[in-house]
């Protein structure tokens, strides 16, 4: 046993070169004691840890500074600098984040979630160092599947113009969260086929020195290699071949399913938590695609959203019906837009925090051209993901300001297929869809026209009326139950049009109501919310926002949070009977 | 005179190819009085004259589609698309937009303004022609400066993989609108130097296929190379080496100074407007890395922004002091955090349009971690840009609704000299600056403490308070100046602050006050009033909020068309007086 006498990477140095194997099976070990009890990210990490043992072996950090793109493959990092409690003793799991995090310790340097940031950050890293004038090693660590990311292409060309200390590490373990798409993956293909030797090479086009190591699973290879590259005097590529979820065939096997997910038995790899996905956004989607020869689906990496897996992803990408662009979110958007515009019914989704990805691409080359695109925003608002590193709870801010977008909001599944079908069969508009992570049925058909701003009047009272978004109508209307016990009856109205206000509705309000309470499940500021208290601001109306507060919120129980700003069934009733009294 | 009897690209077609330089010199005469008459995009257009007539010798438009990257390289395609008559004829000048735009013409696609946009576009252009089972080709054109742009490198990668028709001419002069940066560039002036046959070749590295023309001024050589890629049936780069500024000598010998700009004598060059620039920005960054040797100013291929340029920049750059990324804003935004994080005083800046690009990096890289970079903002709201293709008005929606930025507006040249030195010297949260497109000196020092949210009180009067942001405080001052004689004395506020309230202030107005006026230069809808509207929801004051619709306004004057929406000095004392009577 190594792991149990280190505390720092300085304990790492302390090993003899030919005892590093053993660390990293070690690490290994803890890796797994972690994910197989919690989950977390599987393959990312078990591919690292050689690489992670060599790095701290051979760099003296935290004087060079290694960034992690994506960061979702720093377990091993955090095990080797202070933190392996968080991984060996069931006790001290929750001591740690997924994710890289200054506040944790001095061997981190951000706080990332979103992919192909690493070698921009680290570039920024080293122009400061520079005017430092310092001399630490500045090291991205970067993932295959990351490269796509235009944030990350950019950073790779402005790169190959520096022209000082910089040392990107490219962990190639062919796979992204799917499998990769891009052209540049053929030529890391040809790298790997040919030890790195193909005269043709993506990294040196781009102006950078290049090293190859094809098993970045030997860690004495893996400390040579790094030993070469330390105190280098200009940017330089050291491309390592590597197996993603290394050490447990299940994962080795099966990438796709083993990049993430929750605790499972170590033996054979079956779950423990075996919960059958919701297939509802799958099915409609595989609607819309018969009824429709003209249909098309783009998603940029994240599988799970649509839910299209194995031969059935296969078959729809070979017949142009489904079009995976890897991680290159603006390359989708635009995409969408272009096929809009050629008489396609294309529909681009993707998870909310990597759609701020394409304001720009969603503003100027969507909206701006008015082209009837239908963008699917998954997990939007608190309950979508509830660490900082992956916030969603500003999509409002963003889709609801850009002119010409209809930006959409089900409170259940029959509304979801009912916007689904408008959004697909007009022309008129780009419009959005917020896709909740739980979508259940309401049990009545709607029959919307979406066509026209009309919000829903759910249950008609006076005095007070709540306008409460889709995935907060619940605590509206249990609130309103609850109040009828009270001889108190309020109106509850569902907007589901999220970019416009229905200025009818909200004037004829104005005759029998003197109060409206707004709840939303995200930020308040800059949200639905303030739009209603603006349309009001002329009048008698008296107007409270709900929604949590401007914050990078994290590691929350959703109802909790929403809670604390006031969004629960017994908070708004209670604004209520305070308001009537 | 050929092109007398040039009304559509089919009256191209009916000429003998060796008269179409005849053409191509009528073309350019063409373009050369109208830029010389009224300005506009220089080097682009004359650089694609020959390029664009091939093309529409070659290829037919509009079932064949070309998609204009950026659309400042249009002219001539305008010309030979029944638009002469906007180029030949002083007083059609102002029917035709300096970009591509459907509503023009059947031969234009988009509207579009921002860069690195075609290939995506035109991706998705394909995409629905593989579903519409036609054969039409489909081209984007894309000059090398737009290549290092993200959505552009996506978008080729992307295009590596797809395996159909699409054509992708890449118009190779050397020059973004300041020299290029990047280590792509150094790949393609390898390609240039070896006729296009070095072996390492960024496009194939993304697995597209290559053909280079050296003269891309020779239009019997484009012809050929055009009818060879026609309905080819896998993507292909043509890459074809043209001079920026094609024509004109002065042009073609200071490529920077004429990218754009105003009339000029054809003759020497001469401009007929002389202003001289504005040089605060400037000043005020020599000034800061004057004081602080960490400080580094990082921009995203606008030179005009900051005003460096020549030997100047180049000795900034050279020094580390000056970065200029090539047009890579997400890049630059990115690194702004990382050298924020290793102690510099990072200071990124480039156009609020442009800007959108970088939405995830300032929320996620940036704000997230909370690095102390600084931000300016050029040319916000509706005294920015005036083209629909550039809007800079939903600046405050995005910048406010970001945790921990603060987004500081100043209203006169001391204010911004105070918040750039408070932003510069703090350490503790990422700023954002508004940088108007004019500033003006307001005769007084400014020694706000930044670090503190306090809107400024600029007359104390009673009833009614008008709240209005920096470029328009002006209307509210003069306002307030006027119905003093009408014996009414309101407040003004110049709140500074848009990304938080000032509660204390706001409540105290409670006191004499019952009509809040808010007055922004930007979107009205999502924007900095409502926030205010929000505040006062649940109390007895009144508030309107001021500012322009949520729309993709265009060709306006930014004063007339604030007027439209009540954001004037008459507008706001009419307001008042209705309010007090």
């Amino acid at each position: 046993m190594f792991l149990e006498n280190i505390n720092s990477p300085k304990d790492v140095k302390k090993l003899k070169i030919s005892d590093l194997k053993i660390l990293a099976d070690e690490v290994r070990s803890a890796v797994i004691n972690r994910i197989s009890k919690i989950g977390g990210h599987k393959g990312p990490n078990l591919g690292v840890v050689e690489l992670t043992v060599a790095y701290h072996y051979v760099f003296d950090s935290p004087k060079d500074k290694i960034v992690f793109d994506v960061s979702h493959q720093c377990y091993p990092h955090k095990i080797l600098t202070g933190r392996k409690e968080a991984f060996l003793n069931d006790d001290c799991f929750a001591t740690v984040t997924g994710y890289t995090n200054p506040e944790e310790s001095e061997h981190d340097f951000f706080l990332v979630g979103h992919t192909s940031t690493s070698v921009s950050l680290a570039l920024g890293l080293c122009k400061a160092r520079d005017l430092n004038k310092t001399d630490e090693n500045i090291v991205a660590l970067i993932g295959d599947g990351s490269l796509s990311g235009g944030e990350a292409l950019e950073a790779l060309d402005y790169a190959g113009e520096y022209d000082k200390n910089l040392i990107i590490i490219v962990n190639d373990n062919d796979q992204c969260i799917a499998e990769n798409h891009g052209g540049l993956y053929k030529n890391l293909k040809e790298l790997r086929e040919t030890d790195g030797k193909s005269v043709q090479n993506i990294f040196k086009s781009f102006g950078l020195d290049y090293r190859y190591l094809g098993d970045g699973h030997d860690v004495e290879k893996l400390v040579q290699l790094f030993r070469e590259a330390k105190g280098t005097d200009h940017p330089i590529v050291l491309h390592i071949r590597t197996i993603k979820g290394k050490g447990l065939w299940y994962a080795e096997r099966d990438k796709e399913a083993w990049h993430a997910g929750g605790p499972f038995n170590v033996e054979d790899g079956t779950p423990l938590n075996n919960s059958e996905p919701d297939t509802t956004v799958h099915d409609s989607m595989v609607e819309l695609l018969n009824r429709d020869e003209k249909a098309i689906i783009l998603n940029a990496a994240t599988p799970t959203s649509f839910g299209f897996f194995g031969e059935e992803r296969a078959d729809l990408i070979r017949r142009g019906r489904y079009v995976d662009v890897g991680i290159a979110e603006e390359n989708a958007m635009a995409m969408a837009s272009g096929a809009a515009k050629n008489g396609a019914t294309a529909v681009f989704g993707t998870y909310a925090p990597f759609l701020q990805r394409t304001y720009d691409q969603l503003s100027h080359d969507l909206c701006l051209n008015d082209n009837p695109a239908t963008i699917l925003v998954f997990s939007p608002g608190v309950y979508g993901f509830t660490s900082n590193t992956h916030l969603g709870t500003c999509d409002v801010q963003l889709f609801a300001s850009v002119p010409n977008l209809v930006y959409l909001d089900p409170s259940c599944t029959e509304e979801y297929l009912a916007m689904l079908n408008y959004a697909t069969t007009q022309k008129v508009h780009p419009v959005a869809i917020r896709v909740p992570n739980s979508l259940k049925p309401c049990g009545f058909k709607d029959d919307t026209d979406y066509a026209v701003t009309k919000y829903k009047v759910v249950t008609k009272g006076s005095r007070v009326a709540v306008i409460a978004t889709g995935q907060v109508l619940k605590f509206a209307k249990s609130a309103a139950e609850e109040l009828k016990s009270h001889g108190v009856n309020i109106t509850v109205i569902s907007p589901r049009f999220l970019s416009d206000v229905d200025s009818e509705l909200l004037s004829d309000l104005l005759k029998d109501h003197k109060y409206v309470i707004t709840a939303e499940d995200g930020q308040v500021d800059g949200g639905f919310g303030q739009r209603i208290s603006a349309f009001y601001g002329n009048t008698d109306m008296k107007v409270l926002n709900l929604g949590i507060s401007k914050k990078f919120h994290t590691d929350f129980n959703p109802d909790r949070l929403l809670s604390e700003y006031g969004v629960s069934k017994e908070s708004i009733a209670n604004f209520v009977l305070k308001l009537v009294k």
